[in-house]
């Protein structure tokens, strides 16, 4: 695979994961799309295996692996999702999974992880931590690591979110992507810069994590360290693939706050009727409060996942 | 129209509502379907207009209204679905609407129909204070009365629900409908009977609120007064044409308890990452939990609606 992918990299990608993966469906709503003045079209990751887009990135990882190297299985960290994919991934070549997990993200998420087969090990909400305690359970195991987003492999399969969002819907002027680690971002400024230039790609982050809008209008990484944000998905900071495509593609960063981004997840629940996580809830929210500028346009945003703690919503 | 309602009547009804409706997802789910030893087929009437499958009665009840009967308007009872749909319904010909409401339904249910335009009398959690409201409203205002389910035009509506299933998944062996006053579980009968007579349709009711299994079983219509079941949707009773309908096609019925309908309600929108209410929940508790053996059959399930009040979750 090049570096950056090229478009044939992604659409490989797309091709081997294909058989693994749900096609999500993109929903609409008359309600939504009149307290935006826009058209919006929402692209469903939350219904994708496992309950969020980081399949399609670690399907494609794992699947790309040689025999060898799966052999003692692939190993992580991560606050939930991708553990969760992982764990998903590694069960598609019969290889062991183990999951590094900051010991305060929901239990639900902990309960996903371990029901897919994964081993999990808990540490604290710190990067030091995670990557302290993965490099332990590496050098335990032999375990290949899979970053959760900082990957060439995990880039292009998050990319493939983005091409079938081109596919699917015509014209689209603004693509809304929550960015936490940035891969879902690349991938999907990856995919759009190549085919739909004129469409310009927006990364969402909580404002109490937002490292991928300081480092890139600085110029170089600056990690969030051990950030408070509803929006658990989206703690982690940009890796130097990540920060290289977003800034040479100038991805624009806006932020939103953490009371916009809980009554923006209860507004999709409430109109679209679908259960989404507050980390795919922050694009919506730059949406309805005008983070981003969308009155009159075709607006993609990418609802990334739907794994929740029903026993602690956040407007309760 | 015929009655009871012919096949082409409810063709008809289906042709006449089309522009006004959405078409619904049928879902499934691997991990639903491995819990219940059976394949689930969910029809998504949650997200219908209005957030449940009542703007099919709804709509086709006052679109085979005359112009002089619309013309002071519709009027109903209704603990909240029923009264949301008549309100858009009513829109559709630029006609009032008023709603009768028991004061105990949720806020969330009575804020639809307000805003859906409809005027609100409140009302006891009773049949007699809601047929006595209604009765002093139609008095006042000149409005045509639509009941929720004992209305040969609302029936034929919900019918549209079975004639999509049945277009949609081939071979249901099985299709459960929630059952409150039996408008959705008659039309769903009425269509499957004539087009599919080897499918079996069984009627699920709360356990607290099962008039139409002690009506069916007894040959003459017992009423609940003031059930008191987390299913609100589910509180009315059989009328004569509902009756009269689910008897004579020997629709079975069963009933599930008020845990089992807030477990599987859960279970809902953790598998399928989407929103219903208590009353959908009833039919698929049925399965769950075992009230009907489903095991290694072709299941159809109707999902009747998905309007909640998210700040008073039943499982909280």
């Amino acid at each position: 695979m090049d570096w950056p992918p090229a478009l044939d990299d992604l659409r490989m990608a797309a091709a081997i994961i294909a058989p693994h993966i749900h096609r999500t469906p993109v929903l609409t709503s008359a309600t939504l799309n009149a307290m935006a003045g826009a058209e919006l079209h929402f692209k469903c990751e939350n219904f994708q295996r496992g309950g969020s887009f980081k399949l399609r990135g670690a399907s494609h990882a794992v699947l790309s692996l040689d025999d060898r190297a799966v052999a003692n299985g692939v190993a992580t960290h991560s606050s939930g999702n991708h553990g969760a994919a992982l764990a998903l991934a590694a069960g598609l070549r019969q290889a062991p999974a183990y999951v590094v997990m900051p010991r305060t993200v929901p239990a639900v998420k902990q309960a996903a992880v371990r029901r897919y087969g994964a081993e999990i090990t808990l540490c604290e909400p710190t990067l030091e931590s995670r990557e302290a305690s993965l490099a332990e359970v590496l050098e335990k195991t032999g375990a290949t690591a899979v970053h959760p987003s900082n990957d060439a492999a995990i880039i292009a399969g998050q990319a493939t979110v983005g091409l079938e969002l081109l596919e699917e819907v015509r014209r689209l002027e603004i693509i809304l992507v929550p960015v936490g680690g940035g891969g879902l971002a690349s991938g999907v400024a990856l995919a759009v810069s190549q085919l739909s230039p004129a469409t310009r790609v927006v990364g969402v982050e909580p404002a109490n994590a937002d490292d991928a809008q300081r480092s890139l209008a600085a110029g170089r990484i600056i990690p969030s360290d051990n950030p408070q944000t509803v929006a658990d998905g989206l703690c982690t900071s940009l890796g130097n693939l990540t920060f290289e495509i977003l800034g040479s593609l100038e991805v624009e960063i806006v932020t939103v706050g953490e009371e916009a981004i809980i009554s923006a997840m209860r507004k999709v629940w409430e109109r679209l009727k679908i259960v989404i996580e507050p980390s795919a809830a922050t694009a919506v929210a730059a949406v309805l409060e005008g983070a981003v500028d969308v009155k009159g346009k075709r607006v993609g945003i990418i609802l990334s996942g739907g794994n929740v703690d029903l026993d602690a919503l956040p407007w309760i």
